[in-house]
């Protein structure tokens, strides 16, 4: 296969940095698109919306390989979105601490040659643990003001890091990448040399 | 307890890093320690050598919580040190790859004042599992220059990420401070409101 090159479908900066552990060249294009979900499992949410996402920029260009993706926080399996005020930030921090919950990140890799259009999805999860929090550190989390536009209401690699006890899998898929999956999937795309 | 200032006992840009997750006021002072380890269990090991280095940093200061940490990796109950070349970098490689190993930080808290001192530590560890890597790979990872200045010859957030399949434990532990336990202890010594 001619080397294609790789977008992502994405704007936001740590999907950036992620793509860039791979140490291959990218461009970043994105297109709005409207979202629709059929599924309400948390895995099969993702690949929906990720496969969305690669669709709209793979409609954009002549030859490429777009990749696009979805992370959601599944909390006894309903999904989480981005808390819309204080009160229900404190409600999923209050859900979320004292326990373990999932998240998943949907990957589709859509290919767009002379040829024609291919493309395939998968969803990797990551179990998180929260130690169990006082309504006090739960207050100070919501006031710092970081719930806000995170998926679940936390961001692992800010200020919430403090009370994750621990994570089964992918540190990086909670980021917001499953960084090894993709790299593997791109194997096979012959993207690197084995 | 009075509120003492507390001191990061490292030069680690990855440590100074960690320690602003906990949202809390520091300061950074280090001093050449020896490095005595009579020790052989990796965890024990870097509970000695985290205290040898709160230790020093303490004796320069009249009061204060100094805080000294000690990051090792540990693969068949062997630590592996920083590799001193090419050959050595591929060895560690070639052994972490294709499997499991620990990695373990220890991690000292020296409390100082007026009325005398006081020390406790602790050491936590991480589960990281590699994936099966190619000659090439390995070779091509050296290469990057990446592997001299790390104990186990490689860096958790680094290009080698994309062979990291998954952790068990803390991510920040395998960084360099096991974020959630220290602030754990800091709060014991009711550094933070519950």
């Amino acid at each position: 296969m001619k080397k294609l090159k790789i977008i992502l479908a994405s704007q936001s900066p740590r999907r950036r940095e992620l793509m860039e552990m791979l140490g291959i060249p990218f461009e970043i294009k994105v297109s709005d698109t409207d979202e629709i979900v059929t599924d309400t499992d948390p895995a099969a949410v993702t690949i929906e919306l990720s496969r969305q996402k690669a669709a709209a920029v793979s409609a954009l260009i002549d030859e490429g390989i777009v990749i696009g993706a979805d992370t959601v926080v599944a909390w006894q399996g309903e999904i989480l979105g981005k808390p819309r005020d204080r009160e229900q930030a404190v409600q999923m921090i209050t859900n979320l601490q004292g326990g373990a919950h999932m998240v998943y990140t949907g990957v589709t890799i859509w290919v767009k040659d002379r040829d024609g259009e291919s493309h395939h999805s998968f969803a990797e999860g990551t179990k998180v643990r929260v130690a169990a929090m006082s309504e006090r550190e739960i207050e100070d989390y919501v006031q710092s003001g970081e719930p806000y536009d995170k998926a679940g209401g936390y961001g692992i690699q800010g200020v919430f890091g403090k009370y994750v006890e621990g994570i089964e899998g992918d540190y990086y898929n909670v980021v917001g990448l499953p960084v090894h999956r993709l790299y593997e999937e791109l194997k096979k795309l012959k993207f690197f040399k084995n």
